[in-house]
């Protein structure tokens, strides 16, 4: 009870607020909107006006506590950070530059205003780094989970646009960063004995915790690939690399091949996985939560590709395997090949992502 | 247990199928995109390319099972229904034509692919009325509620949009439709004693109910009225009018004066709130759910307002009060004023609405 002797200092709730409230302390931390956003938060819808000439690019896509998140791996600003950084990631994958965000949160009534307050904060930490405008959203409250739920706009140019099925025998497969880290970040988190707030000694492993909480999306490489027309296809690696190159195989009618000894795991998800009595590329290879981007890149494409993917300055890239004829996606060692398996496309373990 | 005998028949629910099937249950019952969807569902976001030389309208909105919709209470066709409209309605409160739609949803496993199949269906039949494309979306799993979050986008020419900061003094407030009829609905579908499906034989309770199942957004409504120019503001009501009015009142910077006698009350409201001792007028004014628009009009177009509004054949559109200097909202019943107060705004028992 407030004010009983000994108890603990009231926490306010969200409970404790109205809807406008909880709008309002959203607004006050969201920096002045852009010129190019006519109408933002506070009206019926918000009203924005992308780059002349240009498409739009939407994508929407759900964090969800319990399935995507759990609070007691991470702080609310992680999960703010992380849901935007998602969305961002769509956006990248289609070669969009990000424009505009929709936050739709829907929240436990226990939620503390302090960790509201973080979870907006993570969300436009990210935002700002992007210059990405929080222009709407909506506010509601859960009887179950915590959800955050964020629609992104994105502008691209005509015949800029990076689909997924557009790649064609002969192209090669090139990877940005490395595979791996967030699922070892994330099992490292789940293991036991783990308290809240525990990180690892390891810098490797402290890096992978870090790709886990706080995944960085390739927002300037895929928009400069897509810009310069330097790839035939892309995709993203929200459900791992496994998935990532059946998507783009069976959305361009194509077989890729995966080559085994060039695929880059993380060298603290390498240590990690070993240590676990796991296969380190098995593990990286169906690990989601990576966030890099799948490009198919035309031979006569590779020099100008590469030339971009440095101009970008975000982080390395690697061929990764070839697109052949035929269908099906395969991963190749030495002579030996084996079929990619899907891995990890359960609906009852995860999902919400690759439907848009 | 499935083929025991006696047992009834095994029901596949969304836990039974992977993500990719919820998403082609999806893609096979969306109708072909229109020309101006450049990238549909399917790739890693929608590339969508609003008329030349307009303005892009975004909205997002979210039902939450246990808060916003009660599935004793109505199929589950009428939640997608609705979670469509009430998104609509935001895009017709800003004056916008729509164009397409994204549709997040986190299930819970045991929700059946009938009722999964009956959501996505109602949420497209809908969609059809308005030639809405819907361009992308999520599915993912939910531990809790059954949640359904729609981002609407829409079309509005420059100095088209209708802004709900707008209003000036000697302006008029014209409301369209009539109120309390989605309310009274509710409290009878709540009322004791009734069965899941069962009907009000009362035409005018039926039709109570279906305006809460299935509310209609004025959208052509909103588009002409914001394409004449014809109203200085407006906004949705899909907190009540109380609200609405307050909204209106505060985002311009003026007062706003409702008519007690000029609001018109729908007639199974009237005499469903009467059965219950209750006073019918402030039972409608704080009544939510009727996503009917309130307008400000400059008294100079009030003869090219309600033209327009004839030749949207959608409803008829009532003048319910008065703008004047000062600020707050009052209603006005002869020589006597209240303040219309909040009613409704309590994150703990509703939200939802007016974010974007």
């Amino acid at each position: 009870m407030p004010g009983s002797p000994g108890a603990e200092p009231a926490v306010r709730t969200v409970a404790d607020a109205g809807e406008r409230e909880l709008i309002a302390r959203i607004r006050r931390r969201a920096p002045a909107a852009p010129a190019w956003v006519t109408v933002p938060i506070g009206d019926d819808a918000a009203v924005v006006e992308p780059l002349r000439h240009a498409l739009v690019v939407l994508t929407t896509d759900a964090l969800v506590e319990g399935v995507h998140f759990d609070r007691r791996l991470g702080s609310a600003a992680d999960a703010g950070h992380r849901a935007l950084a998602v969305n961002l990631s769509d956006l990248a994958a289609m070669g969009a530059e990000p424009r505009a965000a929709l936050l739709s949160l829907m929240l436990p009534t226990a939620l503390s205003l302090d960790e509201f307050d973080d979870l907006v904060d993570g969300f436009l930490t990210l935002a700002a780094r992007h210059r990405v405008a929080l222009v709407g959203g909506n506010v509601t409250r859960s009887p179950g989970p915590l959800v955050i739920d964020v629609t992104a706009l994105g502008a691209a140019g005509r015949r800029r646009v990076l689909p997924r099925g557009g790649a064609r025998p002969g192209d090669e497969l090139f990877l940005s960063g490395s595979i791996g880290g967030a699922a070892a970040g994330l099992a490292w988190l789940r293991s036991q004995g783990r308290q809240p707030g525990d990180e690892p000694g390891d810098p490797e492993m402290r890096e992978c915790v870090r790709r886990y909480r706080r995944p960085d999306a390739r927002v300037r490489l895929g928009l400069l690939v897509g810009r310069t027309r330097a790839a035939s296809a892309c995709v993203d690696l929200s459900d791992g690399l496994s998935d990532a190159v059946r998507q783009l195989a069976q959305a361009s009618g194509v077989s890729a091949v995966l080559d085994a000894d060039a695929v880059p795991v993380d060298p603290g998800a390498q240590a990690w996985f070993t240590s676990q009595g796991r296969d380190p590329l098995q593990a990286a290879l169906h690990g989601g939560d990576d966030y890099e981007l799948l490009f198919a890149v035309p031979s006569r494409r590779r020099r100008q590709f590469l030339a971009t993917a440095r101009q970008a300055r975000e982080t390395s890239v690697t061929r990764v395997g070839v697109v052949e004829a035929g269908s099906g996606a395969r991963l190749r060692s030495g002579t030996q090949e084996s079929a990619l398996s899907a891995g990890y496309e359960h609906f009852g373990s995860q999902g919400g992502t690759g439907a848009s």
